[in-house]
């Protein structure tokens, strides 16, 4: 077999190739090849990765070939690998086909080591440097390659700092690195027993195969499984090995990251931190707290123009907003490593509107470099303008949006304390890439140390989450669990407030509004409306979420639930006598008390939506969800009796209660005040006797009511033709709010949905219902009412027989909450609490399918729903009201099969727009093995 | 527009166009132009029925043609219609496309009045005669055209007996009758207030309407409905003017029915009854006890010569056994009427055999006569053949087959109380058909009147219900609701036993045994595999089920429920223990001590199905069903709880006892000894103590496991993908049993099935569990063991899924009972309680399809998983184990789709394959619009 070629050089890889070089590797090939000033290096691809990971060795050939190109490396440094004279140093860095920054490992300086630290010495004329640089590679070898803790090399660090009298690390000499290197080596050999490898080749080839380990690492997969990175998205890692410039070469010497944009806000600056004589890492850890690259302007004025046209360079290039690193070695600027910028919402939305602007992207691409969801982040709750409480402390602005919760100091009391469902806020010095598992729990996050671009930003920013970082006026004792912030101390579980946008912290829980649209937001949405095919309607059950609905863009109500508008608390009871009728009449009497209240609300609605669809669901859930449990209901009843059997027994009080009811006695007997107050109040009114009778009457009606599985049983349309009377009264308040809507010249257009159906049969009762009530408002009313009638797509057999329900329905709504249970067979309570997590967790389901479409089993079946419907019903409008229906990936699927609508909530209404605008504009890719 | 025909003579029409004509009508055609002796006369079309029940009025041009008709009968027959001296008298009979035996009205003896009575009188020299046809006319025209009740008849009729001190109605002489007849009228006209018509034209006009009408009378539509006769099948009733012929002219004249074949056994004999001077309503009726057909060959030889030849030429010419009525007018043989017999199965099958071995049928018609649900029949319990006790009275065998159950009356009781689940024997004095709700109700029927052709044998027999008739011993005061045999009197709930085979009446409850398997029955079903290509297995759980279904010629078994297994009392406990375990070697502990268990009844299973496949299914339902309800432990729980308070205040017992629960002392109160016994027990073995903490843990694992729809939970695959040690115990426990059995030299098929799969990711991790148990058994047992391995199809998504799943699945088996909750979104339980009946009530749903397969939906969902199973493995076996596996339509569908097999209780497996055969038979008949 002919060897396969396992290593390109940065000149002849192809910069597209990701899935082969990783991310970076083909970063470094491509700007190598754009003529950007990048160290010599190659790239060991993903492939040799895979192969190394089955077969626990490297491909044979493989350690030749990084031999050939790290000669030709020799060639162009002119150093030599190993040479004791003039020694050439290389990273070695992880990278895969999707950006997963900090997740994989990454070895420096690597190539030092007793031999070649005096060439590197003489070299550089800086043994500081040369010990520096070889205490950092014995401890990222030691821990990357050999596994040793970070915690030894620190202690030793520490102890040398305290003996020497240093403050910072920078204070210690060359002796004492010396020395420091020395006790490092002592480290790491006594962890594995064996000495320390000081043969470049042989270090270089346990840096690469660490790197490929660190690709099945738990951080990795984690990381994987949260951002649901799949094999054919990123398969493997590459090793990038690359010549070491060094930022720490002395004053004019730095190191620095770079974004070509403002990535919290977006604006056209260049933007980023630098360190003069410092490493990479120094920037990235937060280490120590670097100066904004505008700073540079200043202080190195020439360099400022050679970074200002690198950053020039890679934009028009990319066409795209990129985040770069750079390291200025001896007065010379390299470029390390470019990727696309991970921005903000807001961010990512201005520079859409203005790289358009520009001319860098067409509206399509501006349209398409946006994830929906990061629009989340821009209906994040903010502090309200008109809040003007006093900041404990304020940080840097690292990534927006406020947020209360409860501190914690680490993370893993942070995902205990999240599970609980307790809102947090995770405090630490700085944060860690072990970290992140603590950033999924939290509301948002706050640091003592570290810039805007320090990994506690970088990755809150990624996730949406507020963060204040940098804040160092908090002292953090994180084995006390507590934060000092001058003379207040704040401990675990006390609540603050951070404020991502402006980097203050509150004591306290501060409430917060939701966020104004906007004008690159409103421009971004008004370019999707006008891609888009789909429609975006909201839920919305009240006059006051039509309000909201409208202020989002919702093009009408795409479902709104009746039944909601019956759980208020001054129409609970009468809905509750409805239910406890006996009789049609009294049943009747009920529902003429419900009727107005109704009525206005839809009237309400209308109004709101003046012009715009309103599709109303008729009553829907099972009747028992209307009172209160059978066993409140025991609870309660028992407690009456005691109470009524307490009075009787009064004059014996307290030793009768004492027989009667240990308990209770217990609980009134050392406060008969409030006992002789409730037994008074008890023989006045006589109200609990009537209490009880009432409550009795409830609880025979909840034991008449139970239902083995009630989400398969007397509900929607079934309980809707067995009592008729209930839908008349809701068909009647529809049209009777909407002929007085025509009356006051306010076009409403309600659209009547019926829920649960499963046979023609049922819609054709509903109809003959709507019909009759129709004609009586119209008589009543004068005036013509106008509406459709339609129906829920909501039970399998229903998409079964959609080409006969579409001689009857005028539209269809899916939903999909409830057909992703029936398709299933899984009760999504019982499902979520008992075995959904573990069927995402093993992988046995990708997704938990109540929150994303199943696009494979329920979506095939509204596929078929789809196809059928329109065939009896060419123009039948279809739309999806479930969960789901905000979600991009569903949306997609809706495009895909063709829907009219989908229906969320109020704020994914902008996520939907966006996402409906990019299913247009990616129709084309979707495939026939959708369903596969 | 042209004339529509709505009027045919006997002569013209055409005999094979029921739906036209009616089913009675196109035979009197066909008999007339094969040249039988019919009375003259003519059939007025269901089209004139269709267009009268729409106006109101009969056709236009209706009324002439008939008149013309009536001149045709008047030349034929040689007298007049209302013609004084030598008047034409003629009968209106109802007849539809489909049989429906006494749900329609008659009305006799038209054409008589008070001109045309003198002729009639003249004619026949017989004026009793003449009175007594005139007063029946008025009864049944009063009845059927007017609306006048029966009981007014009777008590004018009851009056003029006791009168003339007649015992019988034969005992009123000419001049009784007169008197009767003028009485009627006046009932008549009181009740109309109009004179009671005259004219011969009026009176076959209203006759003729007021038969179309009987179409929607209430029996009638009962009748369709419970029978499924559909529009398609029988729209509309025909009226058939036929000229009236008298067997009540005296002594050479009589009247009868007949069957071609025993209808009780089969037997090739010329079966029937007559009754000499007497009209056909009476021998109908039972209101006279007539006599065997057999009687007729001493009594009247030529005319029996005549009966025996007119069977011949029927049976010859129609090929299928026929139920006919005839009248002897003075020595002259007229043929009626003429139907295809209803027989119960015993005979069905018999005739079936002997018809073919006679040349008359094929044999593919001998498999299609039987309807498969009739042998029901043979498969009904009988009393044991060693049963010797002593019957408490005797009548006729009228339908076979062995019934206990509490007497009632009539039928309105019948049907209440057979709703509240009660067995109900059915006892009148006869039936009539508006006593049918009550023969739905009953177990079995008994009366003390009429003979076997009686309504109620006809009817009981169609139904399959055990009846015996005629039995006078027993006489019955249904307004007190009792019955005497002798001196025992019977009161309304008293159980008592009929024996339909024999006539018998038992008191009390006689318990009863399944039928053996008759040769005939052997024969017919052996023809029936020959042609069938579906396989019929069965559904059991333990070895005896087994046994059991190889005696009903089960191919194997389709369902093996484990956990039926799980239920007996002796492991019960053992499955407790393993669900309350807390750790996984607790759980393994109880699994240890199941294994052998279900070891043992696995091989006892495989032994009794050598040879054949059996399929067992893992562990289905939710485990909390093997546990008691929350209720009932915390009902045991506070009974436990007061016995230990009790036992604690010991001394002071009763007083404290009732103190501290006035219910359980009322309970123990009066028998102090009891609660002292009890309390002893306690004292000494503190049993109850371990007993409440046991019953406290089984609460807490109740609630733990409480699920809010548990159809829908944690049920299934999903239980066994959470504990693999369940699962793989039973896989251990089958693979071990079929390794016992090869070393033995059993032939061994386990099929292991998965429930409730959604998606094949569930299917592979149960495999690997298969795998590795079966490398396990293989080395310890040193055999390799042969099974297949597959997946319940009854999850909606399992068939949107069926092709990658068949990448797995050696086998698929719908699981229709959960498809069917699924598809609907209906809960067995709760929805037959509390919509379903409403909804089949009011046609939104023709049958339960808990019963009959939904093919539209259900069957729909099959339809594509069978297709996409197939795709990815050509071969694949598939089957169907819901409780539909057993239903004659549903299976008709499964042949349609393909399957390989049902699956389906024991007693139904004969039902099954004759079912299987008949959907070969008619495989063609199925169309594209079966989904429609």
């Amino acid at each position: 077999m002919a060897g396969k070629k396992y290593v390109y050089a940065f000149e002849e890889g192809d910069g597209k190739d990701k899935m082969l070089l990783g991310g970076k590797g083909a970063n470094l090939c491509e700007m190598t090849q754009i003529g950007l000033d990048v160290p010599p290096g190659f790239t060991v691809t993903t492939e040799a990765c895979l192969a190394y990971l089955e077969h626990s060795r490297l491909p044979a050939g493989a350690m030749d070939e990084i031999k050939g190109h790290m000669r030709a490396v020799e060639q162009k440094t002119g150093k030599g690998f190993g040479d004791p004279e003039n020694p050439l140093l290389v990273s070695v860095r992880s990278g895969s086909a999707m950006s997963m920054p900090g997740m994989m490992d990454t070895i420096l300086n690597l190539g030092l080591g007793e031999k070649t630290l005096p060439g590197l010495i003489s070299q550089t004329g800086n043994p500081r440097f040369a010990y520096d640089a070889y205490r950092r590679f014995i401890q990222l070898f030691g821990k990357v390659a050999l596994g040793v803790t970070d915690e030894a090399f620190d202690e030793k660090m520490k102890a040398m700092k305290a003996k020497k009298g240093a403050k910072q690390d920078l204070d210690l000499d060359a002796d004492a690195l010396r020395e420091l290197s020395a006790e490092f080596i002592a480290v790491v050999e006594k962890h594995t027993g064996r000495p320390f490898p000081d043969d470049p080749y042989q270090q270089l080839q346990m840096a690469v195969e660490a790197v490929f380990r660190s690709w099945t690492g738990k951080r990795a997969q984690d990381y994987r499984r949260q951002f649901r990175i799949t094999k054919g998205m990123a398969n493997g890692t590459a090793a990038n090995v690359c010549t070491m410039v060094f930022g720490n070469m002395g004053d004019d010497s730095a190191t620095g990251v770079g974004f070509t944009r403002n990535p919290g806000t977006g604006e056209n600056q260049t933007y980023g931190e630098y360190l003069v004589n410092a490493q990479g890492e120094d920037v990235v850890a937060g280490i120590r707290t670097p100066k904004p690259i505008a700073a540079m302007e200043q202080e190195m004025p020439d360099l400022y123009r050679q970074l200002v046209e690198l950053r020039n360079r890679l934009e028009s290039h990319y066409r795209e907003v990129q985040d770069f690193e750079f390291t200025i070695e001896r007065g010379r600027l390299y470029c390390l490593q470019t990727r696309n910028g991970k921005m903000n919402a807001q961010a990512m939305v201005r520079t859409s509107v203005e790289m358009f602007q520009e001319g860098l992207v067409g509206k399509e691409q501006a349209l398409l470099r946006i994830n929906p969801l990061l629009l989340e982040q821009l209906l994040v709750p903010t502090l309200p303008p008109s809040f003007k409480g006093e900041a404990m402390a304020q940080g840097l602005p690292a990534s927006p949006g406020a947020a209360s919760g409860k501190i914690v100091f680490d993370a893993d009391t942070a995902e205990m304390r999240g599970k609980l469902g307790e809102k947090i806020v995770l405090v630490r010095e700085e944060t860690k890439p072990e970290d992140i598992h603590g950033f999924f729990a939290a509301q948002g996050i706050l640091t003592s140390r570290g810039g805007k671009t320090s990994h506690a930003a970088v990755v809150a920013r990624g996730m949406g989450k507020p963060c204040v970082s940098g804040c160092d006026a908090i002292v953090i004792d994180v084995h006390e669990k507590r934060a000092a912030v001058g003379k207040t101390v704040l401990h675990e579980g006390d609540v603050i407030t951070i404020d991502g946008s402006t980097g203050n912290v509150y004591a306290g829980e501060v409430p917060t509004v939701e966020a104004a649209f906007s004008e690159y937001l409103a421009t971004v949405l008004s370019w999707a409306d006008e891609v888009a095919r789909l429609k975006v309607m909201a839920n919305a059950d009240t006059p006051r979420d039509a309000v909201r609905a409208q202020r989002y863009g919702a093009m009408g109500i795409g479902l709104c639930r009746t039944e909601r508008m019956f759980n208020d608390s001054d129409r609970l009871p009468i809905v509750q006598d409805m239910i406890l009728a006996d009789t049609v009449e009294q049943r009747q009497a009920a529902l003429d008390k419900l009727l107005p209240i109704q009525r206005a609300d839809f009237k309400g609605i209308f109004k709101a939506m003046a012009g715009l669809p309103v599709t109303v669901r008729l009553l829907d859930p099972p009747i028992h969800e209307f009172l209160p449990t059978a066993q409140q209901l025991e609870f309660e009843i028992a407690h009456l009796r005691h109470l009524k059997n307490a009075a009787r027994s009064m004059g014996e009080l307290p030793d009768t209660l004492k027989l009667i009811d240990p308990d209770l006695f217990r609980e009134y007997g050392n406060n008969l005040e409030k006992l002789r107050h409730s037994l008074d109040r008890y023989r006045e009114s006589r109200l609990e006797g009537t209490l009880i009778e009432r409550k009795e009457a409830m609880l025979r009606k909840v034991h008449t009511l139970s239902e083995v599985n009630p989400m398969l049983g007397h509900r929607g349309v079934r309980l809707g033709i067995t009592f008729p009377e209930i839908y008349r009264m809701q068909i009647r308040a529809i049209l009777e709010a909407a002929a007085e809507c025509a009356k006051e010249g306010i076009a409403a257009h309600p659209e009547i949905m019926v829920p649960q159906v499963c046979t023609s049969q049922e819609l054709k009762r509903v109809q003959v219902l709507v019909d009759e009530v129709r004609k009586e408002v119209e008589e009543t009313s004068g005036t013509k009412v106008r509406f459709e009638f339609g129906s829920m797509i909501e039970v399998v057999r229903a998409c079964m027989r959609a080409g006969q329900l579409a001689e009857i329905a005028e539209f269809f709504s899916f939903g999909t909450n409830d057909l992703t249970q029936a398709t299933f067979s899984f009760s999504r309570e019982d499902a979520e609490n008992k075995f959904l997590p573990m069927y995402n967790e093993t992988g046995i389901l990708r997704d938990n399918p109540f929150e994303v479409l199943d696009v494979k089993g329920v979506g095939r079946l509204m596929e078929m729903a789809v196809k059928w419907g329109r065939e009896t019903r060419p123009g039948l409008k279809v739309g999806i009201c479930g969960e789901q229906g905000g979600h991009p990936e569903s949306i997609r699927f809706c495009h895909f099969v063709g829907l009219n609508y989908v229906s969320c909530s109020s704020p994914r209404v902008p996520i939907a727009r966006l996402a409906a605008a990019q299913a247009k504009l990616r129709e084309n890719e979707y495939g026939a093995d959708v369903y596969r």
